[in-house]
């Protein structure tokens, strides 16, 4: 994943340094760390564990942590460092003697086979153990897979019995797809139940990778098994005759679906590098799906810490939008730092310099490309959150970049601090951490606003987000999409919108960096998710099942002669 | 599954029973009775953990167990009691003082969610954790999953990206299908890769349930991971467009498949409801695989106990042939005694008696059934076992059936206990063991022989299990089918034989009950298992996906207000 290998000639390779940790055993690490007695978490190995939901109902009269998010730049070819800043700043937290938990995102297992990389921080800023939560983790993403595909089973099961219910599903009007946690091109459009009567009514589906799965957006918006199981039953799989919604509930699938799911929802205890813990808990797509881990981890990490740092996929436009839009909506969380994570390299991308230039000084692609950041420090702060620029330094930064780059910001009014925790761990996000504190001592969690109200009329709120998040001038729709979101007012007008747009532009051409005005935003489709209640309104090609490259990974992948994996990461 | 809860007139569910169980924990049940250091067990939860393979192998010069086999007359209906047999059993042995290990299969989580009921014995013969087991456990069957479909996809890259390779995979020859842990017909036959040339080229496929994979039948043979990779390189994918064929090794799959696959290696520890001991690790299908748990967990047993107990699938004609001419040649097992499980009903059902009369005497029918048993008796001496019959209890058997069944098998000269540790747990299996102890005072375990030798020609192998289990006169085949023997024979010629064929008969013909003679053996089609290392041979309408029952088990399964699964059993 990017060029972080290039970040310092470090001569070892991110799974090397997380086989050099000295982990704590989970258990005591809980028991001391967090007060967690033993018996309320289920150990997965001996360096993993899950944190029993009835405990956390136990923790409901403490107060909060502060809250804080980790966000980024748009992204470029170059990387940012969410997850190492998450996890790097979380470590310095503790050193600096505050209890900090970091929230994460659990990792998919399907692309690992595709690019060679891991989703676990990198450098001395890692989440261990590393190939677990990289491979299987606890079985969330099995949990989740296994959930989604029960119900295509149930949907197919009762169209198979009941062809002639004028009530039914129509075979024609299904909306629900099937899901596998691999990189597969070729499930991406199928025909299912071909071979005859035997094998049920032949029609058209697909397959998405799990993570963009409805039920993986469900599960990390939920507050609890019974809202779990709420959600789960509003699912829309599809339509009858009439073009009327069935839902899984209809179809009574969802009870057997939150059984699938009652382990998936304990979040998932493990430590940094530096033995803090971490929660790594769900991992919903960023485009048709909000990007955060679980809600339920990050309000447990607020019980259980005084502070918490957690992350958001993608750039702030998409990420942090719907983290504060939708996540902090939701479950009523009170954000008050958002952490911008930028580097200098890929601000140079974004003010025009090509991918192979990177290593030379560019003061002019930075000076081009600081807008993009510009308007991000812009976006964030309309959510009345603190923000702090953080510059993931990497050591083809030249002095004279690295002091420009500090006048611009110094310019804008915004504070930046250089990190380095990449090379050195805890160390090198000191000075961002003493930053933050200091921004949280001059701050209250009541500051936090969303950007629209849950009355704004739905086209509204979506043109507000394109408007004054995205510098568009305006969105635009054809008349069928435009209905499908008046069709959608009364009953589901108070959901919040879950925008599906490139990640590499503030507009939907990817192409068009650094931060672009006057562009207009087209809505190509709009999708219901009535079980984690938003709305996706999609607005380009979005991929929602990856496929392998010429060369994957997985070629390279194996065991060694010791039994120690290779060619992972 | 069965009619087991008219067993006797018990007030409580199967899950009722367990969730009364005072399970101990895990680790130290393990240090305590097996003498496992704490370190070398990954607890999953506090009841359950999975076994070092390093620390299994520092047991190898330690002697063997004792190993039982416990089997049934054929299937029927009325459900005979083998995996309730070989937990009784295990629990009788240990509350006489013999330190004794039960090796289960797992369940597969698809069927739960069709016909209501678990697969981990059942009254007061249980292994508990019996919701997780039913579940997903420790995640094997998601990893086989994974690897599995890892190398679909990975054969659809391949050709994707090498359409013009003459020496590459031909589209139209692709052998290997993709699985899910569900019952769905409708991915028994599917076009996959529609949609144009982003999503690869469109050929026919399908989806089979993940115990019918390939993969799980490797990881039951395999002896350690090096094995594993070996055979899983081995795996027939497809074939080229000369028809060689192409295997897993060839695309660069099976090491990434490897990694999937450690964790699922690892043999999974568990108790009964009397806290002794169990492995329940692997679960091959039993027609067009072996049906037995994994030689890993087996073998590991042998080390720790002084007897192993352990179950095959379907009845003796299938499942024993099979355990013993595959699982026992392929890992030098050393069985003594094969326990033959039947019950009154169900040998009533074998002479004819009509499921509805069941619960009346019908000493006719019983006379005439008793004819399969006595095959399946003499079957199992052909391998120089001792066999001792099982029969297990019901409340409807009547004292004048109980006394004639006594006299048919002291006439065939046989021993035949009567267990009921459905109801009454180890007290309900004491005369068993005690029977079994005396017998393997008497034994020694080098009597034990295969069938056939390695190096007779797999026609002959094929015709030896008809002609001499089955009673069958002769087997036939298409010329096609011959021809394809035929092509195997050089390179495969000293594999084993996997019947595929009902079970429900010792014909081809599952109505023909009891023991039909002079029958025909039709070959339908052979499949090489070239990972697996034996050949299947298909005699008959073979179903490796499931489909759902017009009212699914799933309809009524959910959590209850306590977070209580209800519905699953």
């Amino acid at each position: 994943m990017s060029d972080r290998r290039q970040q310092h000639s470090h001569p070892l390779s991110d799974l090397e340094i997380a086989r050099q940790a000295t982990m704590q055993r989970i258990l005591p690490l809980a028991q001391t760390r967090l007060g967690i007695p033993e018996d309320q978490l289920e150990p997965y190995g001996h360096y993993k564990a899950k944190v029993s939901l009835d405990y956390l109902n136990t923790l409901d009269n403490r107060p909060n942590g502060r809250l804080i998010l980790v966000t980024a730049i748009s992204p470029t070819a170059s990387g940012e460092g969410k997850t190492t800043t998450t996890v790097g700043l979380t470590d310095a937290f503790n050193a600096l003697g505050t209890m900090t938990m970091a929230c994460l995102r659990e990792p998919s297992l399907g692309p690992c086979f595709g690019m060679k990389g891991g989703a676990a921080g990198g450098g001395y800023a890692q989440v261990v153990p590393m190939e677990d939560i990289n491979l299987h983790f606890t079985g969330d993403l099995h949990a989740i897979g296994a959930a989604n595909n029960l119900l295509a089973a149930m949907i197919d099961n009762h169209i198979n019995w009941h062809q002639n219910d004028e009530s039914g599903l129509d075979n024609r009007r299904i909306t629900w797809r099937r899901v596998l946690d691999i990189s597969d091109r070729s499930l991406r459009e199928v025909i299912t139940s071909l071979g005859g009567v035997g094998n049920g009514a032949p029609r058209e589906g697909g397959f998405d990778i799990t993570v963009a799965s409805e039920v993986m957006a469900i599960l990390c918006l939920a507050t609890d098994l019974k809202d779990l199981e709420r959600r789960l039953g509003n699912i829309i799989v599809g339509y009858n005759r009439k073009s009327e919604p069935i839902t899984a509930r209809d179809i009574q699938a969802h009870g057997a679906m939150t059984v699938l799911l009652k382990d998936a929802m304990k979040p998932n205890l493990v430590q940094t590098l530096e033995n803090n813990p971490v929660l790594v808990h769900g991992g919903p797509f960023a485009n048709i799906a909000h990007g955060c881990n679980s809600l339920v981890a990050t309000q447990a990490a607020l019980k259980l810490a005084d502070v918490v740092v957690t992350e958001a996929g993608f750039g702030a436009d998409l990420g942090a939008e719907k983290f504060f839009n939708i996540k902090c909506r939701k479950g009523a969380l009170q954000p008050e730092l958002a952490v911008l994570v930028a580097t200098i390299r890929a601000l140079k991308l974004h003010g025009g310099a090509t991918a192979d230039t990177l290593d030379q000084e560019n003061l002019t692609a930075l000076a081009k490309g600081f807008s993009n950041l510009a308007r991000h420090v812009d976006n964030l702060r309309r959510f009345n959150v603190d923000v702090i620029v953080a510059i993931n330094r990497f050591s083809s930064d030249t002095e004279k970049e690295r002091s420009e780059l500090m006048d611009y910001c110094r310019e804008l009014g915004v504070q930046a601090i250089e990190t380095d925790h990449w090379a050195q761990g805890s160390q090198g996000a000191v000075n961002l951490a003493n930053a933050c504190l200091t921004a949280l001592s001059e701050t209250t969690p009541d500051r936090f606003k969303t950007l629209y109200p849950d009355d704004m009329f739905l086209w509204n709120k979506i043109s507000m987000i394109a408007t004054e998040l995205y510098g568009a001038s305006e969105i635009v729709a054809d008349q069928k999409v435009r209905d499908q979101i008046r069709s959608y007012q009364a009953h589901y007008g108070h959901f919040p919108i879950c925008m599906a747009k490139t990640q590499y532009s503030f507009s939907t051409d990817p192409h068009l960096k650094g931060a672009p005005n006057h562009h207009v935003v087209p809505i190509r489709e709009v999708r219901l998710s009535a079980g984690a209640e938003f709305l996706v309104v999609i607005c380009g090609d979005i991929m929602t099942m990856p496929g392998l490259p010429k060369t994957p990974a997985a070629n390279q992948i194996g065991l060694d002669e010791d039994g120690q994996i290779i060619g992972l990461f």
